[in-house]
């Protein structure tokens, strides 16, 4: 007979081994394949780090150099998925342009071998930041734009597509720093959904479709896009204490803080603050750091709650002009790493997850005849 | 600390609960919201079935008939998505051109809350159809074929559109029969699929597209493509006894047989089997027939293991004159019942499906600068 569990949702359940991170251990930590968050970020570059996630190690610079240099020969569109994306209205939801045109470019590569897993990967990361803003710059201004770019990095590949210019250092900077925070995070919702998908040995554009559909989902990303929206209505961080407080008062949901596995702090909050906080002077803002500081005082002040990777960022990524509606999609750009090679560790020692369910449904019955029923 | 369950892929684990179906109760049951599975095949059209798995009652004849309308009237595909579909070679594989079918309609017709989850998920059972055929025809043959037709039913709507005509009474029977028996399935790997999506509070497509891509897998759907595949090589039942004896000796994987939960034998079978042979002499076969009882009758004899769901739908699909790649496509137009139903039994008592791992990687350490590294 099948186990009763003692939560819902899993919650503290081990559903498969993995070697790529650990998520809370002793409270705060986070690691991937053994090395500190912390450390990645402040001495790495997001490419590092997906070689790191992807291939097993950090590379040394021959490696970095052959790696960027593949990812950047793969930063094409075939004209059949440009001609898809022409096709989504502006006003459809970013995740839903990128989970499209994932699995449209399926069709166009499949993989047909776990041999081109690593390639398929690969060709993903180069090529995402390419789909989002070919969608987002033709729906919004009406331009096809030339995605093949010569930019060193992911990030600066993004930047540059999406405002048409090349990005100054530190946004490059920030970048890679954002790429590397939320580039993996162990059994989550997406993450797992991927792992349920591969479990059934099926290809990595499926996985990985299945993946985007899952962080759509408002409990899961999104936090930051939500961030944004409350606090780009606070004019001062006086105003921004008052309207928090009332929001308290009437029990609002309010997202960015608090995490379901950390339970003392988010070790990525103090990373992504600290570059908030470089780029708000680097703009003279004089509003939006400062709203974003008290917020988090107030929740920890009121409810004990941290901020999350989420709160920072929102403010982040306000400061390198990027739309409030790419955020989640940049978030895809980052943890792709971390769904794929979930997906190839699946793969590597598998056995198709098929739960069990409880089931408070009608006892057996017979069919009564259509023209008896009620 | 996470608890460590006793098995891989959460076998005999309870995930959840459902009030949808029961599986393998006694050892070989299968019951949708309380009905054997053989009294709804024998007594019901899919159209009843889909009714009672989403909307939780066997409909009476007024409701059937208002319902059957209703769908008829969502046949018709946007011009955009026909664009996207005239874009996906022949050569793709017809569950990738699914995924991207509904991921795509999803930007077209968006759920923007869940009170629409009925209205999407009665479009998404009444134009599947429309999209594989559009796909099929216009890549395999050029042509541009009209989706609206007045078909009865989703099965002959289905069947209309690929052969280009109207089909006779028995195939049409069989078509209910066929989807009634794969519309559910409690948590198997798709399924369960949309469950983790919908429980991050995702959009129906989203959750479909996902499940649609666990579908693809071959540990999972495509058992009745496979089967097709090996039947369709034996020209008589002394042949295929022989090779099956051969197959079993070098130990090749067969599928077709055997189930993960069922232990005595597969419901769904016995019925299958009885409208094959019906087709079977009504084409006036002799051989696809005779070879498929006597793979049923080798394989208990030399493993005691039974047909399951799939084989015997091989040969049925066949005498129908359906081409192999669309099996499992058929599979996805009659579960899309099972898994919108659990998607909407997942939102209404929800918490964001989210495990633990147990940690099998490297034990902490320090980023080596780039220029030590091996």
């Amino acid at each position: 007979m099948a186990k009763q569990l003692g939560g819902a949702g899993l919650r503290g359940q081990v559903a498969g081994k993995t070697a790529l991170s650990t998520v809370g251990v002793s409270g705060s930590g986070l690691t991937y394949r053994g090395y500190d968050i912390k450390d990645l970020a402040e001495n790495c570059e997001f490419e590092e780090v997906a070689h790191l996630i992807l291939k097993g190690k950090l590379p040394n610079q021959q490696e970095l150099s052959t790696y960027k240099n593949k990812l950047r020969s793969l930063r094409g569109l075939p004209q059949a998925l440009k001609d898809v994306l022409e096709r989504i209205p502006k006003q459809a939801h970013p995740m839903d342009v990128l989970r499209t045109g994932c699995s449209m470019l399926g069709n166009l590569e499949t993989e047909n071998s776990f041999d081109e897993q690593e390639e398929t990967a690969d060709r993903m990361l180069a090529c995402f930041p390419s789909i989002i803003c070919y969608w987002y710059r033709f729906s919004h201004n009406g331009e096809r734009i030339n995605v093949d770019t010569d930019d060193d990095s992911i990030g600066s590949h993004f930047l540059h597509l999406l405002h048409g210019e090349k990005p100054r250092e530190l946004h490059e900077k920030v970048m890679h720093v954002s790429l590397i925070l939320y580039a993996e995070h162990e059994f989550n919702a997406s993450t797992f959904t991927a792992r349920v998908c591969a479990s059934t040995l099926s290809d990595m554009h499926s996985c990985i479709t299945g993946a985007i559909g899952s962080l759509r989902g408002p409990l899961h990303g999104g936090a930051n896009e939500a961030a944004m929206d409350m606090i780009e209505d606070f004019t001062s961080a006086e105003q921004a204490e008052q309207e928090m407080m009332a929001k308290l008062a009437r029990k609002d949901k309010i997202m960015g803080f608090g995490h379901a596995i950390y339970s003392e702090s988010d070790p990525r909050n103090a990373i992504i603050k600290h570059w908030s906080k470089k780029l708000s002077e680097d703009v003279g803002d004089t509003v939006l750091y400062a709203v974003s500081e008290r917020c988090e005082e107030v929740m920890w002040r009121e409810k004990k709650l941290f901020c999350n990777a989420d709160f920072f960022h929102a403010s982040a990524y306000n400061f390198m002009g990027i739309p409030t509606k790419l955020f989640t999609p940049i978030f895809v750009m980052s943890r792709l790493t971390g769904w794929a090679a979930h997906v190839m560790e699946q793969r590597a020692d598998n056995r198709i997850i098929r739960p069990s369910a409880e089931y408070v449904g009608e006892q057996p019955r017979a069919v009564t005849p259509i023209s008896e029923r009620s």
